[in-house]
């Protein structure tokens, strides 16, 4: 079997299941809890805390854990909408947000925010120019992704942090679901106030993740309920899945240092051997790109049946976006960079980890040019 | 170690925390992918819910999967909330909820909702009448523990349903939290429209949960994203938590059945041997009260004095419901059926699990009578 829909998520390391089971058999105890089994749960949990904050380059009460990407983007949008919209109620982000930053915002219209989307371009960036001249005087709010889920473009957060510095009452939350692990951030220099992660898109477990939150940056809770958190979100914490999830964190940023150029040497040699086959589009750009996501099309072939073609050879690759993938709709990120629908109809998106090898790379390029021609004959 | 904390949270079953470990090392896909990797994790994830859903008595469309109670609660507020505002913007709680109802009811009234907290009696029990009373125009929820989880009151649930059936715009929320794998509660019979379940207090893993959301209900998500759990709860799914929750259910419901007399008994044991113990007032009524929790005071003595103190005999109580206990505040809902602040200062929490020994008990009872002598003559 072949994975390259790492995008999706990944497989959680060995390493990263143990810790989960060790501490789940051995430290199950509440860390609330005030006896000894409660307090060394505390512990756990804190170590886990400021693991991931100094991995992050932040401090741990900056980090909120979360039960992953979807609940850290709702907290910070509609924990901020809550909180500030005293204040305003406008909102800025972009046309290609993952579907937990879009559906949050559009739930926020429902309850009388607005909200401007900006455009991006035919390489699927969005720019900073175009972000600030969406700025009103009741602006809370600008949300951006960091790598874009569908086509791996990176977008322009340094220089948006550096425009909102002059905007210092506007928060600003980033998307790095898709680009912990993979694209160094630095969340301070960048001027971030919300930032969010997922463990299981960088071989941690599903159900986890963080929020991080600025010192002295105030949202709502989402989860309102017991002392937890920094009352930013209640509930009795995973302890298991967050120790998990910052060793999956550690694991991925050390691979991060030593296997970024195994990355691109891959994923360079599929774009170099899909850009000779006839009727390819790339669609995922050469420059401001991610160095696992590439996302293209082949004229004329539904990609869901391409999906399962590749199957039968057992390569696993995806169409979308995993959680809009049934839907059998267009990418939106690729319609938003004025990719036409039929062509948007039949992408690929293939996503790599640090597990992959470079030999997986051939056998995907002679599979999908057989497949090409065998689906191609098919359709004449 | 004596572990009597269980209202806190429990030890996962060996089985399991197996089950997680295989789904999370063997079937790791994104349930929506639509590949075989996708399709395996998809088959199991809703293998887990029509397990779920059978145990509880309902309908497989009826399970959302969460990542605990604390979501499933603020799920069911204020996803009732913002569907239901149009029509209304009174609710109806009690005053022994748990922090996450409290909190989550609170938190709505801020945007303008109003909430009339109805008050229990000296036993812990609210009654039907007294909702009913309460209820107003512009109600839409009413929202009742079963299980409290500090004293261990049933609520009268069945009542209160029957009574709602005059209402039928009125929805009915049930926080089943302690109740799972102790109490039946039939969902159906009992007129429930949302109910809580959490995966960690029946020997689950912490960050599991469900919410029950009766055919024809409509909730708006708060966890806005991709198309999962019927679009009423966005995010990668927890496949594996969810199996392994799914399995816990099972096992609880079959310990429910097989061992109910026995954590009755031993529950009973420690009653008896408490009642003869000079200075101890017990909190928990003995009608209408849950198989598994019993608190009780020993007048003059801070209870946390008291759990550090059992602690180092190697037996794990509580003072107070985890999430709260560093406040160092007494027990709301002691405060509620009117105990003494001072007297509620003194609450200590037993609470058992089906893993509970007989023998347990007594060397509880030894070990609560010779602290109680010992920080006696310590405080005279
Ligand atoms: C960019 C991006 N943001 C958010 C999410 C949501 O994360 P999760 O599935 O952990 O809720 C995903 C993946 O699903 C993603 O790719
Ligand atoms: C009655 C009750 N409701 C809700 C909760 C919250 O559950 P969780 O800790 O899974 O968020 C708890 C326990 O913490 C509880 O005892």
């Amino acid at each position: 079997m072949i994975y390259f829909d790492n995008s999706a998520t990944t497989k959680p390391y060995t390493e990263v299941l143990d810790a989960f089971v060790k501490v789940s058999s051995d430290y199950y105890g509440n860390p609330s809890s005030l006896h000894q089994a409660g307090g060394q749960a505390e512990k756990l949990l804190s170590q886990a805390r400021s693991q991931t904050a100094k991995l992050l380059g932040v401090k741990s009460s900056e980090i909120v854990f979360t039960s992953g990407g979807t609940e850290g983007n709702n907290l910070a949008i509609k924990g901020t909408a809550l909180a500030h919209k005293g204040r305003g109620k406008h909102i800025i982000t972009t046309t290609i947000e993952h579907a937990s930053v879009h559906n949050a915002v559009k739930q926020l219209e429902e309850s009388g925010f607005e909200v401007t989307y900006v455009p991006v371009n035919a390489a699927g960036q969005v720019s900073s120019a175009d972000i600030k001249k969406a700025i009103r005087k009741d602006t809370i709010l600008v949300s951006v992704i960091h790598i874009n889920n569908e086509v791996g473009s990176v977008q322009p957060i340094w220089e948006i942090g550096q425009m909102l510095q002059g905007f210092p009452k506007i928060l600003f939350h980033v998307d790095h679901v898709q680009g912990a692990g993979k694209l160094p951030l630095d969340l301070y220099d960048c001027g971030i106030d919300l930032c969010t992660i997922s463990g299981h898109k960088f071989h941690g477990l599903k159900g986890t993740g963080a929020l991080f939150i600025r010192e002295g940056v105030n949202i709502s809770p989402l989860l309102s309920g017991g002392d937890q958190e920094g009352r930013k979100r209640g509930g009795t914490e995973n302890v298991a899945g967050m120790v998990a999830m910052a060793k999956a964190l550690r694991m991925s940023l050390d691979l991060q240092d030593k296997k970024s150029a195994h990355l691109k040497q891959i994923l360079g040699t599929i774009r170099a051997g899909l850009e000779i086959l006839p009727e390819v589009t790339i669609h995922t750009p050469v420059h401001s790109a991610a160095p696992h996501i590439l996302n293209f099309s082949i004229e004329g072939l539904k990609a869901e049946v391409f999906v399962h073609a590749l199957e039968q050879k057992g390569i696993y690759v995806s169409t979308t976006s995993a959680c809009s993938s049934k839907r059998h709709a267009p990418s939106k990120t690729l319609l938003a960079m004025g990719v036409p629908a039929r062509l948007a109809e039949s992408a690929i998106r293939v996503s790599l980890s640090y597990d992959n090898r470079l030999e997986e790379a051939e056998i995907l390029l002679k599979a999908v040019s057989d497949t090409a021609i065998q689906l191609g004959e098919v359709i004449k």
